[in-house]
């Protein structure tokens, strides 16, 4: 009754070729995705400058505004990061900086942060890139690990992102990905991340980040999504698909193991495509209590900034704004409805 | 060092007139945020036309589909509820009603489920449409209950449906909302409720779903939207914005104890903007392992569901479909990679 008899007909080869008109529709599906980001891009521009503008006379706008993260992100902020953050934490930008490229993808972003001069590193500017990069099994978001300068004693990772920095650029001279687990910056980074396992790993560590997965180069990635066009072409075309030699390059290892920030990619989703668009209702949060701003609180801010500056202490941006702080688990989009 | 002093300048009333701006800016990004929305319905709607033609020759599409859910809608699926599911749930559509509505919001949506004559309900079509609302203090997603025609005996809500059409209907008769507490309906829906708070609530609960936070009639929320609005041009001429009468209208009532389905905006947000526009990819989680189709399973799939039908038992999708399920946790973006 539920269903009618159609579906008896189906045999395993037409349910091969329903799986492959699948993967046709699929791929029309990624198309209009990108296309969506690229408008979207275009659409938002204009109100992103304005909020860059807007946002350069706000003290603490971008400190305050990572203080009020999703708690996705907010597991990520150790104390001490929170303390650098409130020292120097000045601008942040989101970019699609391969929005205009035919070889890239418009689901690329960069993350770029700014500092003032600070006790911890000698870098004005961190800036970390996310490609989204295929290959036959698996397509994601990859990252070149960034170099912090860290002044001397000052290294909140504890040696990690250098080694990672060490690793990555063996790495590419390595022609086989195979070869790279005997590389000795390879042992160095996992033992070193085997070691310090038990530590939180400091936000700083997401500059280290390669992959969910592993490393996938620039040409890897565009041969991957040849295959996947020419097989698509055949699949257009009626012809049948030659089933995945694929099986060959099976590959066991487990290049998590020299990972620093496991979980990067998403952290980083989280801040482009959530934080960055949000932010201006995140920021609100610090100041808001049952929905309503607060003159008193607005007041005593200023007079909290004033005296830290003057006594030269650390700002404690978290004590300072804890009591308007909103429950983590509303969503950012509603404001908190009266009790 | 980390700051310039100009911070240090800023009056109250200089704060407070920031926070006017940014509200004006905020406004902008609502704006965008709406043109975004109107666009991605438009580059889209080619290829969801697309999908729904395809599905129709796929058996079991939607079932299988919602059977791969996330966690946060998969929670609220009973295992009766799997069970109708399997048995009649034949299509499924989301569609943003209000798109060209100059007093709706294109952040409305609606679900439409369709299904095949069945031993619990009457009805074909079940459609559930959530409006995006405003009040003063809050704004958000806003349902009408849906009837359920339940056969007899056949409730799965234990009549938690019918009681919050009922309160429905005679709420829309009361002209002020306070005097909605006093209404017999609403005292036999909340008894109902707190009877019934140890019990798992079914899925079709979520017919019932009214507010995460309470009622808002179309009236009320186009006379907010219009006090914002003309607060907002008094910002943008540099006039002083009236210091909210807004304290008088405080109402001290939790109105969440009619709630039948707590969390139901956020389940259908779910549904609407991330397994609508993914449902293929959640769709070939069935029958991924490891990456890769396994032609075993799909053939296994095809005689188990003959045999279901023949012998005119249940189709235990779940059980047919366990042993290829993914870890839920692996974000639908990607394959899963090789161990």
């Amino acid at each position: 009754m539920a269903h009618d008899h159609a579906e008896h007909e189906q045999t395993p080869e037409q349910l091969q070729v329903q799986f492959e008109q699948l993967g046709l529709l699929e791929s029309k599906f990624e198309d209009a995705e990108e296309q969506v980001i690229r408008k979207t891009e275009e659409i938002k521009a204009p109100v992103y400058k304005e909020r860059t503008e807007f946002v350069k006379n706000i003290p603490h706008f971008w400190t305050l505004t990572f203080e009020q993260c999703p708690p996705e992100v907010e597991n990520f902020i150790q104390p001490t990061d929170s303390e650098v953050f409130a020292d120097c934490f000045e601008t942040f930008e989101v970019s699609r900086f391969e929005l205009d490229d035919p070889k890239g993808s418009p689901k690329s972003f960069s993350l770029k942060f700014g500092f003032a001069e600070n006790e911890w590193f000698e870098n004005k500017t961190l800036e970390k890139k996310f490609w989204y990069r295929h290959t036959q099994d698996w397509d994601g978001l990859v990252s070149e690990p960034v170099k912090i300068n860290w002044k001397k004693g000052k290294d909140l990772t504890g040696g990690l992102t250098d080694a990672a920095v060490k690793l990555h650029k063996a790495r590419t001279k390595v022609a086989d990905r195979k070869k790279e687990t005997a590389l000795p910056e390879y042992k160095e980074l996992a033992k070193k991340i085997e070691t310090s396992a038990d530590a939180s790993v400091s936000f700083f560590g997401l500059f280290a980040f390669v992959s969910g997965y592993r490393w996938v180069s620039a040409e890897e990635s565009e041969k991957a999504v040849q295959k996947d066009k020419e097989a698509l072409a055949k699949i257009k075309a009626g012809k049948k698909v030659d089933e995945e030699e694929e099986e060959e390059d099976e590959d066991p290892q487990d290049y998590q193991e020299t990972e620093v920030f496991p979980g990067g990619d998403e952290v980083a989703t989280i801040i482009a495509e959530d934080m960055w668009p949000n932010a201006l209702r995140y920021y609100k949060q610090t100041f808001e209590q049952d929905g309503e701003f607060d003159d008193e609180e607005l007041s005593e801010l200023e007079v909290d900034m004033d005296e830290d500056d003057e006594s030269g202490e650390e700002v404690d941006i978290r004590a300072l704004v804890g009591k308007g702080k909103k429950d983590k688990d509303e969503p950012p989009a509603k404001k908190q409805r009266k009790a």
